[in-house]
């Protein structure tokens, strides 16, 4: 954590709709992706890499993800694009450690779906309602700076029942002006690796724009960083290990 | 589980609101603890009784929560006079096996706050607000046969950040007409205790006459009445137990 | 809960060693799935059913699963020759609210892999020690009628760690007298469905005759039935869902 | 996190046997409370300050509290000479957001019981056990640096049942020769604090002296320490907070 290097960040990003959608496009000119970089770039101490869909093998690799500490991941309506063998990579690379964070309309990425082991299935509706994201943790790192509330005056509404497994903690919870509730910010481990979820951000509103919801994509990428990093399929025999010699005491139980 | 034997609740209510408000006892002509009762009494396998503030000892004892599967309370503007020993009676009744169901403004009261370790604060406001509690938990004893969602049309509002430890289980959340959300329906475990949460429950309101309402604190009664019962406060010194004998294999680990 | 139609069992064996080693089949002469259907049996309430690696299709279909409560596995030799849809189709009927019960060496097979998201590895050796399990929870239903601890003469060690997300609830810790210990059952939710893992049960041990095991597995299966059963898939778009009014209130918050 | 002031930590110590005991002044001529400042103070970026139980109000104040980021607490034999008001003090502090770090025999510790809300019995035997504490997590923070296990030749046991809340994270799993387990180091949140348990740590042996354990304890430290600072008896009426219009639109949900 004293470490002075950089923590390197991978942002993904399906890049469809900025390319296809005229109105899209004049809110993130650089894609989604780009208004991230800039986010991250901005905050200091990440060094951040790009990559989306059409590149080949989707800008992924082994090696490349053995390189990055925390993976962000926007994906929409291409989910069944991304190759079984990338959302495999990922897979493996967070149970190694790397860090995911999961943002918007990748809860039914098949990176995340995997990973969490739900379809991640959810209600939603889109009616440019207003939403209020509740602050659960004002202690936790991922919410550093955070109010108590950060409300978005347009976005697409996600209800409950979200069809995750019981997060690890639980930090942001949203109220939709339409009725409907949802866990918005919450945490899971997989294997070594953290893996965050981000609710906000439609790609028609300028959600990754506002200052509150790119300090917790940025502070979520910092928290969920590798902290460490080792292979998780091995199963050991433990014969290399000292062995606990015999006792030698009757009388204890 | 399977035991025939009647599930022994014991259901405190605070009693004053009910005495001293017309409206209030127009809604609860027997009390709150007289509808509670009532709503058991329907569904049957349970021997009911009752237990009020202004009763000697408040209608506590140690040999009552002795002689109780699982203890209701609810309470409101008079939780000081409370005495201290009747809520370190509750809650060594909890760590020692049984159930204990807080209802809505019981938030606050020092039974809950001395199982929980918290202080239960919260925000709320008062303006007969619909209140939407979303169910995230279908597949829970306690929500079984509860819908999608369950609607009140005026309730208190209670809000977030709610002041407790999280929860063992998170079963539902409230929308609030006004912007607000709450986790309305969590449990947690305490010794061998089972304790439940459950928001509704203004008293201007009739609230527990409403069948999902009613469902959903009998079937929480159920669910945290005891299954054991052993006193938490011994701390042991195993000197009875069977001894590991001396492995004698020199050559394991 | 209160029906009394039985709890449908399917227990799922590979049926492997004890066809090809005399000194497992002499211990379990009709099968691990056989030894284990007994102990269902003997306890009643109980409709069993039991299906093996070599059956046709491993002896699974959507429509048997759909007909399944409660699913127990035990593999161990042979995950590899389990097939990708047979697992898909387990980890489908999970999500949808069958229960599942992964026993022993199951916990590198391919359904509890794809069902928590992780590998499952861990560290083990075969040098017939003795195990104790501590029980955490006495509360706890699966748990019912099993003393402090359990003490097998001999089994195979698992030690930590153990690769599997946090579980919901830690029921027992497994103690080994070579030195390691382990989180030996515990449960998680997947979508609606309830998964236990219990640790003991190698092949050459006779551990699933000890009454205590047979209790504990039988109770696990009991615990892990489904309660509803509901498509996991769907992604609800909420139109049918009744509105929320306008507030019409301009003094609320 | 990035703040280059120093984490002010404060170690409480019951600070009895050191005196009466010779055997124990040998292992901890400055009190144990003094090896753990040592620890503190050659990691760096701590200010420590410490406080024992003879001290006037046993050196503790609301004033001190608020100053501190995080408190550790090793007490024994005289957990009811603690006040009830001290007690109650670092209950407030820690619910507000200071870091609490329980030490081994603090289990029993009047602050420990009234911030969980459970006992904190346990079984143990003083044996001159070897344990093994072995990592569960090797991706925490406060195992940073932690093989898979540590060793400590001789130690006091301590086993399950463990009267405490289900953990929030369960870190290391002790191993003791004479059969038992323990959860030996976790954590919990109560309000804005955090609150971890490190089990070893018997007067009688030179624990704190050992590098892998001072390193726990300091990463521990550093881990609690407080992020924010809030008074957690408040009860909002939130008036003030920005209205939620009329949504105004007839045909949303």
């Amino acid at each position: 954590m004293s470490d002075s290097s950089p923590t390197r960040v991978l942002i993904w990003n399906e890049y469809l709709h900025e390319i296809e959608n005229d109105g899209v496009a004049a809110l993130y000119p650089n894609g989604i992706h780009g208004a991230l970089a800039d986010a991250f770039g901005e905050r200091g101490g990440f060094a951040v890499e790009t990559a989306t869909l059409r590149e080949p093998d989707h800008g992924l690799s082994e090696a490349r993800l053995a390189d990055t500490d925390v993976l962000l991941w926007w994906g929409h309506k291409a989910h069944a694009e991304v190759s079984d063998e990338a959302a495999r990579m990922v897979h493996e690379a967070v149970l190694s450690g790397m860090g995911l964070v999961v943002l918007h309309s990748g809860h039914m990425s098949k990176v995340f779906q995997r990973t969490l082991g739900t379809h991640g299935t959810l209600r939603w509706r889109e009616a440019d309602e207003k939403e209020r994201l509740w602050n659960l943790r004002p202690d936790h790192p991922i919410l550093e700076g955070i109010p108590e509330y950060v409300e978005l005056a347009q976005e697409e509404m996600y209800g409950e029942r979200f069809d995750v497994p019981e997060p690890d903690e639980l930090l942001m919870l949203s109220w939709f002006q339409g009725g409907e509730v949802f866990r918005s910010v919450a945490t899971w481990r997989r294997g070594l690796g953290r893996v965050v979820y981000v609710r906000p951000g439609h790609e028609t509103y300028p959600t990754y724009h506002d200052p509150h919801i790119r300090r917790i994509v940025v502070q979520a990428g910092a928290w969920a960083a590798a902290r460490v990093r080792q292979d998780a399929r091995r199963c050991t025999n433990p014969a290399s290990l000292e062995p606990v010699p015999n006792p030698g005491k009757e009388h204890i139980l």
